[in-house]
């Protein structure tokens, strides 16, 4: 029974989020399906992060245990095969059978798009935040470095989430800007409900002028999720790679 | 009454074309409802190239003329409040009263993109035409550069087409490859109908080693459309910008 890790990108627009839901397709449920019909039985598919509706993905990474043995070339192109155009499997490579996508993942990289202009490219309108006013990217980034380390996120993650513990390392937290383009880049080893677009909230507060860097400092130390800023949309979000050791 | 020069940036992928049409929406029924709204009286509006439907711009240039007397700026705004998210007015400059985007346009640059690699990524399905098989680029470029200089461009256009004159004058044809993404960049005097698209799907028989590069010189002599490849798909052609001389 070969287990496989498998890479993903998909375009999060038409999808209610990584997670099977009973209100629309969700790409677990899409790739459970496929796996179905590849395997002639019911199949768990384990994705590293659980992204919301509208997120996308340049390299989610999944686990899924097939009983047919199967090469990894056959399970990209027969799960390709009866995926919508939107989500594909990028590769696959076998791995242990007790392979577990999330549990076993080191660390996660996000990417936050934000196009800041007085007009929104109309090829930007599905992959990024549309900002018109000013924002002060070098006040971004200094308020973005102090959640570097470990802290505790609670304050950063959506009200109501119920988890062990609030506490994540993140190990690099940086914001750029090109032309247009403010992209924010956070690499973690965890991540809470919502918080990478909490954050992204907070430093656009923070690069408005509405609050200094320092905030962010406040919001960790307080935990308190009304300090922060908004919830940024999910159009800008793309889970970019997931970091493991040995399969 | 002021004239306008607008340039636009629009994704085809929902609309009709460029020329208004029954079936549906096009970019300039788009514009010329938006005009009408913001002049208060029917307003046509010119483009300097006709796109297809599917056919996405860059750098689109229409010309408009409005009674009311507006700045550019809020021509710019005017529109962009009116017109759907995938069409937008980039910028607005005022002209010559007689200025007319088509007739005027001294030349057009037009970009194609192909994804050539086993898998289309998701972001790139509404872009570019994807061909998994190897590509030999060097050929396609060397069939590119044929094209350069005046020539009869009649086996190059969609057949039934009725024009004066099918020559046509190519300043630069070329066709690179950065990894999976293969892009043919064609600057001209004036296009036909089509021919873009089909240049594109001869350029792939040649790099697919069905024909040699020469056949591009064939097709010119003989100005027999059968003798041209395949009409390359909608979605990977772009209008990227549209050259004039004083406005």
């Amino acid at each position: 029974m070969p287990s496989f890790k498998l890479t993903l990108a998909y375009e999060g627009t038409d999808f209610v989020g990584w997670q099977r839901q009973a209100n629309g397709p969700s790409i677990q449920g899409l790739l459970e399906e496929a796996c179905l019909e590849l395997d002639g039985r019911a199949v768990t598919v384990n994705g590293a992060g659980r992204t919301d509706a509208g997120v996308h993905a340049l390299g989610q990474v999944a686990s899924c245990s097939l009983e047919r043995p199967v090469s990894p070339d056959v399970v990209v192109r027969a799960l390709n095969a009866r995926l919508p155009p939107g989500v594909r499997v990028l590769s696959a490579v076998e791995a242990r059978p007790e392979f577990h996508a999330r549990f076993d993942a080191r660390a996660k990289t996000y990417r936050y798009r934000i196009w800041n202009a007085a007009v929104l490219d109309p090829f930007e309108r599905r992959y990024a935040w549309h900002l018109s006013g000013p924002l002060d990217v070098e006040a971004m980034g200094g308020a973005a470095s102090l959640l570097e380390g470990r802290h505790d996120f609670a304050g950063f993650q959506a009200s109501g989430s119920a988890t062990h513990t609030t506490e994540r390392t993140i190990r690099t937290s940086v914001v750029t800007r090109t032309g247009p383009l403010v992209v924010y880049e956070v690499t973690g080893e965890g991540f809470l409900r919502h918080m990478v677009r909490t954050i992204v909230g907070t430093l656009v507060d923070v690069g408005r002028g509405r609050w200094p860097a320092e905030r962010v400092r406040d919001v960790l130390m307080a935990a308190d999720r009304t300090l922060a800023g908004p919830t940024a949309p999910a159009e800008g979000l793309f889970l970019v790679s997931v970091e493991y050791g040995d399969l």
